[in-house]
C-alpha cells in the first residue's frame, strides 16, 4: 500500500462531480477520510445513504475544519459563495481548488475570499455526463480523461504538485495552462456545443409545421445526438454562459459567419465548396477516436443488435 | 415459412443502406432472389467477397431483369441517373422504391424517367450511422426505427402495400406523409444537425488561439458528439443540402433567430432567460428515450469502466 495523497478531504457540492470524485478518491485510498459537505439537506440525506463518503457534515465547517485539501464542486456561480463559507474554518496551510467549467471567472472570485494562509489551485476535469445529482456519479468518470489545472497568484508549486497527483491518481492526465486559455478552449469544445444542441432542441419545439411527435419519431436522423448535451443541468449551464461570456461571444461569432457562408453555398447551389468543407472535418473524428476520447464503434456503439 | 414478399429484387447501390437491406431481406427471408448491383467495379467486387446478395450482377440490366421489386440506394443527386439506367430494363409492373433522404426532389427527377407500366414508391428509412459503404452495413439497422413512405402520382394503393410490407418485416414502423411534409420534417431532426455539426467542426478547425491538438484532448466537454455526424459522408451530404434547400434554408433562418436571442441573453447578463430556455429542452431528452429512439445511458453508454 502506498500512503495516501492527504490526510483528510472535504468535498464541498456533492452532486455528478463531486460524489464521483468521492468515490475515485476511496477507490484509489488517496485519503484517510473524505468528508463531504452540501447546500441542500436533501442531497446531504441522499449521500449519506449512497454512503461514497466516510462522512456527510451537516454544516461546512464541520466538514472543512482540519482538511487539507477542500474541493469545491458547486455550479460556477456558486463558487463565490462557497469559498466564503469555508474561508473562515480553512486549516493552516489547507490548499483549496475547484472543478468548475470556467476558470478565470472562478479565480477572480475566489483568490480573494480565501485567508492568505491557503493556497488556490483552480481545476477542471473535462469530464461528465449529461446527469447531475449524487446518484449520478461513479469513481471511473475521470479515467482517461484530461484536466486542465490553471495556476493562479494564489497557487504555490507544492499545492499545484499534490493537485496534480491527485487527477493523475484517478486516471486522468493533466494539462496546465492560464485560466483565460482554459476559457477560450473550452468555449469551442464544450459550451459553444452545449449552448447549439439547446439552441437547436428548442428551435424544432417551436416550428408550427412540424409537431413534437415528429421531432421525437424521426430523432435518429440526426436530432437526438443534440439532445443528450441539452439535457445537462440547466443551473450548470446559466452559470458557465454567464462567467465565461467574453470567450462564448467571440466563439460565437466565428460560429455564426461560418454557417452563414455554408448558407450562401446551399443558396447558390455551390456542391463543390459544400463537399469540400464536409470533407475536411472527417480527419478530425479520427484523430479524437485515435486519441481515445471517443468509440469507432457506429452510433456511439448505441445497442443497434449487430448479429451479422 | 411464410411466403418470400417478393420473388426477385434488385438493389441498386450497395453502400450502408442498400448493403443493410440486402442483409435484412435475406435475414428475414423477405425475397427468393437479393441481386444487387453498384456503380463501381470496387464496390461490386467488396459485395461479391461479404457475400449479403445471392448475387451481384456486373451490369444494371441483369440487375433488374425480371425484378418485382428494385430499391434505389444510391445518393439523391444519383438518383435520376440511377432511374434513367433501370428504366428500360425493368420488368411489366414493376415496383420501384427509393431510400433518398431528400422525396420532394427525387419525385420531380425519378417519376418521370420511369416507364409507364411500373409502380414508383418513394421511402426513407429514418436510420443510419455515420460510417458507409458495402462493409457498414448490417441487417437489424432498421429494426425499432421509423421508415417515411411519400407517395406520389405514380404510386398505386397495392405498390404502396407491398414497400409498407417490406420496411414493416424489417422491423421498421411505416409513416406516410407528402414528400414536401417529409423535407420540412427531416430538416429539422436530420439536415440541419448536420449542417451545424459540420459547421462547429470546421470553426474549431479553424481558430488561430487553440491548437488542433487541444480540440482533441478536451473533445469529451461535448464537442466530440457533434464529431459523430460529421463524419458522415461528404457526397450524400452534399446531396442533401443541394436537393432540400428551400426546407434547410427556412429551418436554418429559424435556429440562427433562436441562436440570436441565445446570443443576447448572454451578452445582457440574463441569467433567468437563459436557464428557463435550457430548462424547457429536457422534456423532448426524455419523450426521445420513452420513445426508444435512445438510450438514457449516460454518454449513450459509451465504455466508461462503471463499476461501482
Ligand atoms: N456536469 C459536468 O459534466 C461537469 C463537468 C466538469 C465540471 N463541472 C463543474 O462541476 C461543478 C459541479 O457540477 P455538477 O455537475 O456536479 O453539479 P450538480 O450535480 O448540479 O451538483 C452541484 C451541487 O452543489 C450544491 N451547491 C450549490 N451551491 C452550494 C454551496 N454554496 N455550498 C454547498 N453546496 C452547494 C448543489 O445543491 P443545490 O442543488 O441545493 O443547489 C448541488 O447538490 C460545476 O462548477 C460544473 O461547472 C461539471
Ligand atoms: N447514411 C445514412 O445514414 C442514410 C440514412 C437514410 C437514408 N440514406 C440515403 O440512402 C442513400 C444511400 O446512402 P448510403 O449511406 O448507403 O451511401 P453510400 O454508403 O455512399 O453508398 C452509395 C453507393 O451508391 C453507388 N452509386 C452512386 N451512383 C450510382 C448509380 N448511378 N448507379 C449505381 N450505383 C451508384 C456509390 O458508388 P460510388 O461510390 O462509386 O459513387 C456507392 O457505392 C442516399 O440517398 C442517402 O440519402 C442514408
Amino acid at each position: 500500500m502506498t500512503e495516501p495523497l492527504f490526510d483528510k478531504i472535504a468535498i464541498v457540492g456533492l452532486g455528478l462531480i463531486g460524489s464521483s470524485l468521492a468515490r475515485g478518491i476511496k477507490k484509489h485510498a488517496l485519503a484517510t477520510t473524505v468528508t463531504g459537505f452540501d447546500g441542500s439537506a436533501d442531497v446531504r440525506a441522499r449521500s449519506k445513504d449512497l454512503g461514497f463518503c466516510d462522512s456527510i457534515a451537516e454544516t461546512v465547517d464541520e466538514a472543512v475544519t482540519d482538511a487539507q485539501l477542500v474541493v469545491l464542486a458547486v455550479p460556477v456561480g456558486a463558487m463565490a459563495a462557497a469559498a466564503q463559507s469555508i474561508a473562515p474554518h480553512l486549516a493552516d496551510g489547507a490548499i483549496v481548488t475547484d472543478v468548475g467549467s470556467v476558470k478565470a471567472a472562478v479565480v477572480r472570485q475566489v483568490a480573494d475570499v480565501l485567508p492568505a494562509h491557503a493556497a488556490f489551485v483552480p481545476g477542471h476535469p473535462v469530464a461528465g455526463t449529461e446527469h447531475s445529482g449524487p446518484e449520478a456519479g461513479f469513481a471511473d468518470l475521470f479515467e482517461g480523461r484530461w484536466c486542465v489545472v490553471t495556476p493562479c497568484a494564489r497557487s504555490t508549486d507544492a499545492s499545484v504538485e499534490k493537485v496534480v497527483a491527485l487527477w493523475t491518481a484517478l486516471g486522468s492526465t493533466v494539462e496546465t495552462m492560464t485560466p483565460e486559455h482554459h476559457d477560450i478552449v473550452l468555449a469551442i469544445t464544450s459550451h459553444i456545443p452545449h449552448l447549439i444542441a439547446y439552441n437547436i432542441v428548442g428551435t424544432a419545439a417551436d416550428l408550427e409545421d412540424v409537431t413534437q411527435s415528429e421531432v421525437i419519431k424521426f430523432s435518429a436522423g440526426g436530432f437526438r445526438d443534440f439532445t443528450r448535451i441539452a439535457a445537462s443541468d440547466p443551473v450548470m449551464w446559466r452559470d458557465v454562459f454567464l462567467n465565461n461570456k467574453e470567450a462564448v461571444l467571440e466563439v460565437l461569432g466565428r460560429f455564426s459567419e461560418d454557417l452563414a457562408a455554408l448558407q450562401r453555398m446551399i443558396r447558390w447551389d455551390d456542391g463543390q465548396s459544400l463537399q469540400d468543407h464536409f470533407a475536411r472535418t472527417r480527419a478530425i473524428r479520427r484523430s479524437i477516436i485515435d486519441a481515445g476520447q471517443d468509440t469507432a464503434d457506429a452510433d456511439f456503439g448505441r445497442p443497434h443488435g449487430h448479429d451479422d
